[in-house]
């Protein structure tokens, strides 16, 4: 399986970065997050949050009073500034560069918006055969050059042992969002296409894993050690709809991406396609509190790392509450190699940057 | 479990049920539907859509061109009307009363009102002990009188061997609607009262279920047959959270529930929290498409009948695709005694009302 060839891969690499690499890249492989990709023994559970750079920080907050979300976006600088200080002020094991997941739809020129209130606005959804055909061809290192050069930036104003992750929506979330036009309950268009029109659903899909796979190679070129894939919105298709309509295109995906590079498939309420996601080929899986996480895990296999996967709502709670859960799930699954802290889904806006802090403490001091 | 004596009593029942009932009764207690309900062999599977009386009828949008949602639900003629309507239309073999689970909201004087695009606001949400205080004690046959009214209105109206389905909320999503103010994505609030404040959540919890206990023995004295409890957003909850939280008030509603009258208790996204779900007691589980329904039905055993669970989003296809996903369903589940035919969630207003009536006769016709 897929992600059993990128784990072998990588564990003889190691002789040879010993080798010809850099000090500074030992740093970055020996870092207890690249490991527990790879399935090694760390001595503390690695932690990163999703989100962990956003809009409950008030230096973020700041900036964004300045500039619109597509504006940061678009501002090396900025994104690299962002990104940086979020790690740092949390102490998290791993950075992961300010974007947007569908920065792409931006640049294929379909009028991509953010509308208070509502989330992001497509002016012109993708429903035709000719909306499809009319799309430019991307060359993503021109048209989202401005990643890379933040990725550029970032690397080398992280802490040398930080990794940094690069990303990407999955296919059938980014196609979501361009049928849609936004973002969406029941994903009518969607799946409307998908069971009428299976000819230009695979031709929009195979258009959207091209551009992904060239996006996220750029992204590691640029100094991204790992990538995250968002199948965010996964969890909506029955099983044999993600096994016809998704799956196929993701493995694509995750097969495109540059060997030995750990590539986290996330998705969320996806708890009835798991062991379908597994074969997609990834090094870890990421998953939302839904998952009962120790058991899925036993029943996925060892040979694959999981990330994840506390609700985000916890971090409402008081730090007594905060404790009994983080270390309730610590106890179920840190003892295994292979195992990234990470919440269910992105940081709330409403949360406050203290619980974030104290829980990075806590699973930092965990001793299983 | 509760469901097995449920079920057992109401097996029981049929001798009683021949000698002292009417002629009506027995033509009710033969349907295919009810039948189903208590896992005994029937001729054709049965089949009800959850919103089968909606927008995607234009007889239906006529009527609510001329009154609000609320006015619809509150004049027993229209709601008759419209109930009847759409079970004639559709050959279905139940109906469900029109009406809407947060009527019950309304009568606690919280300020419900449905927002053209933004669906149910609640204007004065409840997150304070205050304001839990200040609700009125509710008499439902009272302040909810023309739910009742239309239910016996329509039970005289369907034909005679037509069961009439009574309904309610369950208890963590009426919260969660009167908590968020409306509908919500990450139930931050509700969560926030339920970690921080768990002796609020206790009391808001059981006014509810004492409420929702009286709300749908009213429904079935006024002439329902069965009841469905519509736990909708519990998929959103972790199987602990699930566990602490939700279940023990819905089980706690489902024992209410006058004995020997079958209980839907109907989930979306709820993989999770099946084999706990059970315990909760109904005598049917009503489950959505990401339900693989024939595995999880063996995984659950033969002690409980199910309900779906065909995504509402395949009703948009061509008769040929509905055709082929439809039999797929059928040939996994339809075999044994204790199904429901029904889609995993409300029929969607987009829908094509042919379609829906291909749908019921596709049901119908199919031979295992």
């Amino acid at each position: 399986m897929g992600q059993d060839n990128r784990s072998a891969a990588s564990s003889q690499q190691v002789a040879q970065v010993d080798n010809s690499q850099d000090e500074k890249s030992l740093l970055l492989h020996n870092s207890p997050f690249m490991k527990a990709c790879r399935r090694e023994k760390t001595e503390r559970t690695p932690i990163w949050l999703m989100r962990q750079a956003g809009r409950y920080m008030k230096e973020f907050r700041e900036i964004r009073s300045r500039v619109t979300l597509l504006e940061l976006c678009k501002t090396p600088e900025l994104a690299c500034e962002v990104t940086v200080h979020a790690q740092e002020k949390l102490g998290v094991d791993a950075a992961i560069i300010f974007s947007d997941i569908l920065v792409p739809l931006d640049a294929l020129g379909v009028g991509l918006d953010y509308v208070k209130g509502e989330g992001p606005v497509i002016e012109r959804p993708l429903r035709q055969e000719s909306e499809l055909d009319s799309l430019p061809e991307l060359d993503v290192r021109e048209s989202l050059s401005y990643v890379m050069q933040a990725i550029s930036l970032t690397r080398k104003a992280l802490k040398p042992d930080i990794p940094l992750l690069g990303f990407a929506a999955a296919p059938f979330t980014l196609a979501s969002y361009l049928i849609e036009g936004g973002s969406s309950r029941n994903y009518e268009n969607t799946k409307t296409m998908m069971y009428c029109r299976p000819e230009l659903w695979q031709r929009l899909m195979s258009k959207i894993v091209s551009i992904s796979i060239d996006y996220l190679n750029a992204q590691i070129e640029a100094g991204a050690q790992a990538v995250q894939v968002f199948d965010s919105w996964m969890g909506c298709l029955s099983v044999p709809d993600y096994q016809k309509f998704s799956h196929p295109y993701s493995a694509q995906l995750i097969a495109g991406i540059k060997k030995d590079v750990p590539v986290i498939h996330f998705g969320t309420g996806n708890v009835h396609l798991l062991p379908l996601m597994k074969t997609a080929g990834a090094s870890v899986l990421g998953l939302d509190w839904r998952v009962d996480l120790a058991k899925k895990w036993d029943e996925l296999g060892d040979n694959i790392a999981v990330q994840g996967n506390l609700d985000p709502c916890v971090l409402f709670a008081d730090q007594r509450y905060i404790r009994s859960t983080t270390e309730n799930l610590l106890a179920s699954v840190a003892s295994k190699p292979g195992y990234i802290f990470n919440l269910g889904h992105g940081v709330l806006p409403p949360t406050d940057v203290d619980n974030v802090r104290f829980l990075v403490d806590l699973v930092h001091d965990y001793k299983g």
